[in-house]
Order: structure tokens, then C-alpha cells, then sequence
């Protein structure tokens, strides 16, 4: 048997022209659906016989998009994979210079793996509420934002970091950039923590790995659902829930989207929040105090929010933890730790904590 | 080895609460890429430090999102699905009902699969020009419009045709009005053929698989690409092409969106079309003649314009098919025959015409 994965391997990695191919997967079950929404309608009464007249038609929208996969022999807790702002969960895939991201490693580490479209994003298009489009150029904000580098005019290149975990080659910059999908409705928390809390009603208890935007929606998640078994948090970027009477002041920072601030929950909420193990992984590229270089001081602000939300979920008897990856010897990483170069390292660093907390079972 | 598959699917059926699994498969390879695409540009020079002005900065957009899967020991050409109007590759996956779609069933017979989402739909979106969402209330006219049944308010009921291949259940029309998502930008052929041309590109020679609006791109992505060696299109909606001075006049329908016209392209891009297999298949509920019943009278319109195109494929030496289904015992479809109740019958008759071209090898 090992004999024939070996030449599996070696055909697939032909064929796809790549360095590194998945190992061998056998799958027992895949497949896709939709979670949550609403319906909205159109007042009247329809004729069949004027059948682009919107009385009496309805609309179902504000659902989340869920692929699937289950390896043979899956471990007891699927992993739930929500994406950040802009995105899609093609954040959890091939990463941009082709290599496995974490839908792939993690199947092959014998978790099943939930990839999420969030509402109003992807193929969970369908928004109840109407939204204008605008085509803006902002490849070199997201670039800079994301922590891949100081991009500028000046130097007629990205300014990639010095030692940055991201290939410098050109199809994947051009990959990378292609990744961002737009909201075909308004950005609400609420429509999304509702739909994320509907898949865990279909997956089971599982464990809520999440990254930037999508951070904020976990905590909201977790307090809907009690079936959130466990959250990984990669940058979270906003949303940090404090409970009323004990939410911090936003933090300051050169930011251009401005200052950080925290949101308030009632207690019963956030004890709900000291029920689980929680993890929270940051980047390098990260300022160490307040600076004019708006992209590393905007996750300095985030990561300085995320210690004091982490010290507030544990004097009430929670278990957070927030790891500054370069504080434990890993290097480089973007905003996206999870398709960076060192990636296998990263998903090391995440089983081990969910081993760690009885989650990979 | 059998015996562990047997347990193995017991276990994923229990697991997802579904009547039927897909068989295991041993997956070789798996992931995702952007393929195509262009890139606009604002004008101006671009600051570091003011990095929501647009001055400068570049957008990536109006590329086709593709997810694709081979199996151990896999067939010499994949399958690259294209989906239609309003939908993305979901269409091609569980079915509103629970069950395999194509996606599972071809690759379960050993097929490479190769999902699309189109420029300017699903992930992705993102697109070089603006759009206008509207959020509109659809969902009776596309399920008349589908052929799932006449859905009027005198009823109060979604009017199932007799016979209709489609689950009854609340949960199936939930799931089946959800798979909708809207275009993120214009509608536009020439782009979306060019991203499917650039698919092949990267896929390597394989079989194109449409449905309705993605009948049409497929021609285009044929006459553009050489890689395509073989075309299945269910329904084609719209865009079919005639060599210039053999175009029919429009055919006459009582459908909302008007009589069905032809498009015209030079001979030479035609005659690639008589170089490849091609066949149509169209379901159940389609007129016999001119009717008020607007649904099943523009199906009749295409179903007509299909044959005038396919006789006009073959007398120029072609290969093109046109399969009503009723027409060889299979009954009850709609306009997604392949997710419909019958859809393993709907799969067997593609395969043995994959095999009878060769292609399925």
C-alpha cells in the first residue's frame, strides 16, 4: 500500500506542476450545504403569468456556504474554518505559490475540515439587503495591512519584508491579490455568528478556528452556540467582547481605519466565553509601541487588545492564551500565518494545543 | 479492504444523518487556484502613508475561482464543470436534497473534477467593474423558470409538476432557493470564456461540462481553447453561435425574457467546433409547441434552437448530439437533471457517452 501512495504522490505532483502535493486522502465523505438565513418578500400577490413582477416572490438570503470533507478514521471534533474580512474560504486552501493550506493539511492529519463562505460573501452570495459594488483599487492597502510589506511607489516593487515568509515569485503575488471577494451585502455580525452558530447545529461539536474579522464573530459564535467545543484564533482584528462595566478604552493607533475598540456583552454572554480552551496566534511585523508605520502599529493595537481580552476571559476562570509567534522562535509571518511559508509549522504549533486540550481525539 | 469501506460508509452516513453517502475515495490530489483575469489601475502615484487613496493602486479581478480533486489511478482527462445563471459550482455538488451531486459521482468513477466559479460570481468576485445589487424577490420565477413546477399564489403550494425528479421536502426547496447567488459585476461572455480558456491552461486537456447561461461559454471556451476535447452541455440557455450567413432568425417564445436569438462568429472559429464530440441533453416538461406556459414554452424555444444548431455542427462534419430525455425513457427532469432524483441515470448515460468518445479512459 505505501508502494502505491508513493507513485500517487509522484503523478500528482506532475501534474499539477508543483514542488509538493497532498499526501493520499482516503475520503468516506464529502459534500456541501447551507446554514441559517432569512427569507424576505415582496408584498402582494404573484400571477404566475408575470412571472418578473416581484409581488408575492420571495428571496432566501444571509445564509453561510459550507464545504465538507470527512477522512477515513476522522478524529472526534471537526474543524470549522471561518475566513476574515475581504475574503473567502479559499483562505484555508492551496496557498498562493500552490503549496497545501490547512483545509489540506489538517485533512491529512486525519481532522474533518468545514470551510466556510460567510453571509453575503462567496457562494453565499444571496443578501437580503441591497449593496453598491465600486470595483476600488486597493491591492497595495491589503498588501501593506496583511503585513507582506511596505508597499510603495518609491521603490517600484511590493517591499516585501525582510524575511517574510510569502514567495516572492510573481504568480504568487497575483494569486494572493486575487483572493479577495467582495460583500454583495452589508457587513452584520449578527446575520453571520446567527449562520455560523446553524453549521455547528448540522456539523456537531467541533472546534472554531477563525481569522481576522472572523475572530470577533467566533467569541459571538461561541456564546450562541454551546456546540464551539474550542476556538483558534489567527489575528483576530476586531470585535473583542468585554463583559458591561469592564470594557477597555479603545487603544490608540496610526491606523487608517482608527483607533481599536472593544465591544460590551452582558456578563451571563461572556461567562460563556471561560467554558472553553481559546487560542490566539499573532504574526511578526508587529510594532512593539505606538509608530507612523500605520500597518504595524495597527496589530500592535490589535495584539495589545487581545492580551487584555485574554486576561479578562481568564480572572473570570477562562482558558485563553495569546502566542506572539516570534516569542516562541517562529518567524516571518504575515496576517495570514496559516498559507505562509512555514505553514507546516504553524499547523504543528495548532494541533499540539489542541492535543494539549483533549481536542484531537 | 472492502470490508473497512463498508463500515467506513456506515459511519458517514450516521455522521451527516443522510440516506446515502458517497462512496470512499482515495483523493491524490486536491486544491484550488484563480485562472485568468485582469487588473485595473488608478491613476496617480501611490503614498505609503495614505493608503486609502486609490492614487496609484492596482485591483486583480474578473479571474474564474476553480476547485479541483483527482482521484488515485484517475482518468487521462478531467471533467471541468461550469455552472449557469445565478448559480455557482455548487450546482454541481450536494444535491438540495442530501444527496451526491456530479461532483461526487464522477469522481467516484474515477474522474478528475474541475469546479468553476465564474468571473464575477462566487469566490470570485471580485470584478474590475462596478454593479448594482438589489437584493431582488426571484425565487417563484426561477423555480417556474426551472421547470421544478408552476408556482402560483392561487395555490398555496409550490405546484410540483407530476413526476417531478425533486425532493418534496420543506429542507430540498430551502437548500435548492439558497444555491442562487448574484453577479458581482457585469455579465460578460468574453471575459468569462477567456478565464475558462486560461482553466484549461492550467488543467491540461480535459472534457467541458455546462449547464444553461454556461452553454453558450462553452462554445466560446472551445473556439478559444484547443485543451477542450469534448463538450456535455445540459441545457443550454442562450448564446448559440452560427457561421456568419447561417445564423436562423429568432425563435419565437412566450417567455418573460423574450424570443431566443442566435449569435453570429467567423466560419474558422465555427469549424472548431465540428473537431470535438459535443452533447446536449434537455429534461422533461418542455412543450411540444407554442404555448402560453411560459416555462416549458422557452425550453421549447431552446430545445428547438439546439437542434438547428447541432444539425448545423454536423453539416459541417461535426459531432453534436441532441438527447431530449424523455425521448430515451428518462422522465421527470428539470433544468438540473444532473442534481435531479435520478441523477446516478443521468450520470450512467454521460459516461457511456464519455466512453463511446473515448473520453472516459
Amino acid at each position: 500500500m505505501k508502494r502505491k501512495f508513493l507513485v500517487a504522490i509522484a503523478a500528482a505532483s506532475l501534474y499539477m506542476g508543483t514542488a509538493s502535493a497532498m499526501r493520499p486522502v482516503t475520503i468516506v465523505d464529502q459534500g456541501s450545504f447551507f446554514a441559517g438565513g432569512t427569507m424576505t418578500e415582496t408584498p402582494g400577490r404573484m400571477d404566475f403569468q408575470k412571472p418578473l413582477n416581484q409581488h408575492g416572490q420571495t428571496m432566501h438570503g444571509d445564509h453561510a456556504y459550507v464545504f465538507y470533507q470527512r477522512p477515513a478514521n476522522a478524529k472526534q471534533y471537526p474543524l470549522v474554518f471561518l475566513h476574515g474580512a475581504g475574503q473567502s474560504a479559499k483562505t484555508w486552501e492551496t496557498t498562493p505559490d500552490g503549496r497545501d493550506g490547512f483545509q489540506n493539511i489538517f485533512l491529512e492529519r486525519g481532522f474533518s475540515t468545514y470551510l466556510v463562505d460567510q453571509p453575503r460573501r462567496g457562494k453565499a452570495g444571496q443578501s437580503t439587503q441591497p449593496a453598491a459594488l465600486t470595483a476600488d483599487t486597493y491591492d497595495q492597502f491589503w498588501f501593506s495591512n496583511f503585513r507582506v510589506g511596505n508597499w510603495d511607489d518609491a521603490s517600484h516593487s511590493p517591499g516585501y519584508f525582510d524575511g517574510v515568509q510569502f514567495s516572492k515569485t510573481k504568480e504568487a503575488l497575483n494569486q494572493y491579490l486575487r483572493q479577495m471577494t467582495p460583500n454583495t451585502g452589508p457587513y452584520d455580525a449578527g446575520v453571520i455568528s446567527d449562520a455560523m452558530a446553524a453549521i455547528f447545529e448540522k456539523a456537531g461539536e467541533g472546534v472554531l478556528v477563525t481569522h481576522s474579522q472572523g475572530g470577533g464573530i467566533g467569541w459571538l459564535t461561541a456564546i450562541k452556540s454551546g456546540k464551539v467545543k474550542g476556538i483558534v484564533s489567527y489575528e483576530p482584528g476586531s470585535g473583542f467582547i468585554f463583559p458591561e462595566g469592564e470594557t477597555p478604552p479603545p487603544v490608540k493607533t496610526t491606523h487608517p481605519m482608527g483607533d481599536l475598540a472593544a465591544n460590551s456583552v452582558p456578563m451571563a454572554d461572556f461567562l460563556k466565553l471561560t467554558k472553553i480552551p481559546i487560542v490566539i496566534y499573532y504574526g511578526d511585523f508587529i510594532a512593539d509601541s505606538y509608530t507612523k508605520e500605520w500597518n504595524k502599529d495597527g496589530w500592535r493595537a490589535r495584539l495589545e487588545m487581545a492580551r487584555l481580552w485574554a486576561e479578562t476571559v481568564n480572572r473570570h476562570g477562562g482558558d485563553a492564551t495569546v502566542v506572539h509567534l516570534p516569542d516562541v522562535g517562529v518567524t516571518g509571518n504575515t496576517h495570514f500565518p496559516f498559507s505562509d511559508l512555514n505553514n507546516i509549522e504553524v499547523a504543528d504549533l495548532m494541533e499540539a494545543w489542541l492535543q494539549e486540550k483533549g481536542l484531537a481525539e
